[in-house]
């Protein structure tokens, strides 16, 4: 086998461990230096590629990729820039070729979700018509947790710590205030289309901590009275209660509750949160004093309170990738099998891309209570793995050393290509 | 000097450290049995006391006690309730004395901000004046930081490093993010009258960390255009700015950015937030793309990252409380006395209630920058020891182990007292 550069690039949203998975490609492809050569980087993801703006990562030192490990955000820079489908902007796909043969790139390793599953799985395809190999190989990454076969997505499991213990620590806060002062606090949690982040929420509350939580999943459609009352019932036989609620949680109608109808001083609707409107409408029917939160990107940048779990699962993928690519696969995506539940045991498995591209993983129903409001015990035996372990940063000033990286370009060799 | 019981009460807003007040206070009385009896908790603060709600925390184990060290919020509860003036309600007063005089009480611990030192030096004229004996001692607590005297206040450090780690995690994120999608994240955090908190974000850039922050402060009258620019000009040297505005950013007028006229769809005044005002207002008048975030309660309950020195600060002062009283004092507050600020080291002082009462202490205005959206250098020689250290709580199934008391209610012995 000839020895071929490799391409990796993060899509999408980032996460606090998408950089364990660069760390893991890396770290992987530096030791087989006979058969992988440098390891280019996308500038601000496929948009990389496309422009030919690579990262050589050779320049940084074995110091730096190792802190990618504990690093969150990016290192490279992550772009939304979804590829139009190979019918309507094929001119993409064969710039993607070209850059790749231009640079000797035989490895296209592409770290995200669903839309750059069905990204590098058109690569693959293509590459085989045009005659020019890649193998492409798909790196899972999202935080919503949606994506199909494998047991989770990296990245998820530390937002779903940092919802759990967040949720957890404010509502110790409420019931400590509850007797004069807030007695419901709404916490807003990230998952426009899967409840998989508000149902961490619900990990808080276990044997030992009887905390009152309302959840509110875009998988059921919100009703108010039954919401209101449900709101009341948990104030009245604990004194207070804890929303969680997804900022995908939304009317029958499909109306999203953050859309409820906020207007500026101009009369614009205003992009508001779902947690003020929850909290609002609960002080209107019940009279309740509120506090909201939105945790928005906080969520999936704290690398400071990172899975353990979820970190080794994020490098061991990376490394998988390139394992995969050494062993001459394409069009395929390393995923997390889980063995068992409790201790929980997982190896790494590979999926095909055709079976990954396109499909959503939702929650199952029976993860979800009767009522609509909780998580079942099936769904906590599916989380609580996932959350396990602490995974701290280096700390200096008392802040975490986060690493910064060259990003030190390659030379271009061919002409500019308009996006 | 005959053995007295002793009243430990919370006060107003708890903190992610205020427990461990608590634990000092309790286990340092444990350790003088031959001078301090039993300390009584008052169930949800001073109204524990007026309503004659006493705990018994003398049925909590040592090791219930010692993991109040490392468990946020208030373990006996708190509450929002200020006692009016001496003359204006006399009754309440009295009736504290009836209390601690029907249970033997004669040394009072009162651990709040700057409204309980308040009432604490009452009791203690009071106690004086109607001839029962009272040692009344406050312990400081308040993430605002206005106390004066003291060097900070426990509870501070631990959101001051919440903010500051939060603030650069996110912008991690969105500088991944800028080139194609959010160029703007927006971070409201507390502080209603004193910017504190609001400069703790600034501590996220360092030498090794050229963040782009731009700081709403209470402190300085909020100027829309100068703002905007301020923005513009960060968005085109970095490719993108994060903004910390404090909950009290407020017009020229006083008018709160808060409250900037957001209506719900019945026209009704809508409480927002800041931040959503202040990112609407970038994306109407630039055009960038934006996420904000409200921490609210996260900030102060965040116990998983409390500053190592915030909690050794609270402690101490907890012990200090126990030992001035032992040493006769009344009427006073055990303070934290800076000697160094580099390497930081502090002493235990003590300052007289009256010197604290009704003093706020705010941000000195040379620890603003002069374009009123940054913080100086002195002021990060004076925030930088306060986030120093992590200490972190035990954990169990992924989540940390935060301890619940008992809590047993003490036999009441005077008749019902109506608030």
């Amino acid at each position: 086998m000839a020895k071929k550069n490799a391409f990796y690039a993060q899509s999408g949203g980032v996460t606090a461990v998408i950089n364990a998975s660069a760390c893991g490609v890396i770290e992987t492809a530096r030791k087989h230096k006979d058969q992988i050569g440098t390891v280019y980087a996308g500038r601000n993801g496929i948009i990389g590629a496309l422009t030919e703006d690579l990262i050589d990562t050779s320049m940084d030192t074995d110091a730096a990729i190792a802190a990618l490990r504990h690093t969150p955000s990016g290192a490279f820079g992550s772009c939304r820039f979804k590829m139009k489908s190979l019918e309507a902007n094929k001119r993409e796909y064969e710039r993607l070729i070209e850059v790749f043969k231009a640079h000797d790139i035989g490895y296209f390793f592409y770290n995200g979700g669903g839309d750059s599953a069905d990204t590098c799985f058109k690569v693959s395809q293509l590459s085989e018509a045009m005659g020019y190999p890649i193998q492409a190989i798909h790196v899972p990454k999202t935080v919503d947790n949606d994506l199909p076969i494998t047991d989770c997505c990296p990245g998820f499991g530390s937002v779903a710590k940092y919802i759990a213990v967040s949720t957890r620590e404010a509502s110790f806060d409420v019931a400590s205030m509850a007797k004069t002062s807030t007695k419901v606090f709404v916490i807003e949690v990230m998952g426009r289309h899967a409840g998989w982040i508000a149902a961490a929420g619900g990990l808080a509350a276990d044997a030992d901590n009887d905390i009152p939580i309302v959840i509110l999943f875009p998988e059921v459609q919100f009703d108010q009275a039954k919401f209101l009352a449900k709101v009341k019932e948990k104030v009245e036989s604990h004194g207070y209660c804890t929303v969680v609620v997804s900022e995908g949680a939304h009317y029958p109608d499909g109306k999203f509750l953050a859309e409820a109808g906020t207007r500026d001083a101009f009369g614009h609707a205003q992009l508001g949160g779902a947690a003020p409107v929850v909290a609002n409408m609960i002080k209107d029917a019940l009279g309740y004093k509120y506090h909201w939160a939105v945790a928005d990107y906080l969520q999936r940048a704290a690398r400071h309170l990172a899975s353990k779990t979820d970190v080794e699962q994020a490098y061991a993928l990376g490394v998988a990738a390139v394992d995969l690519a050494l062993a001459g696969k394409n069009s395929v995506m390393p995923t997390i099998d889980r063995q068992t539940d409790a201790p929980y045991t997982w190896k790494i498995g590979a999926a095909e891309l055709k079976d990954v591209a396109n499909v959503e993983k939702f929650m199952p129903a029976d993860f979800i209570t009767d009522d609509g409001f909780g998580i079942t015990e099936k769904c906590r035996t599916y989380l609580s793995p996932l959350i396990q372990g602490e995974d701290y940063p280096p700390y200096k000033n008392g802040l975490p050393d986060y690493v910064k990286l060259q990003n030190v370009a390659v030379p271009k060799k061919l002409a500019e290509f308009k996006l």
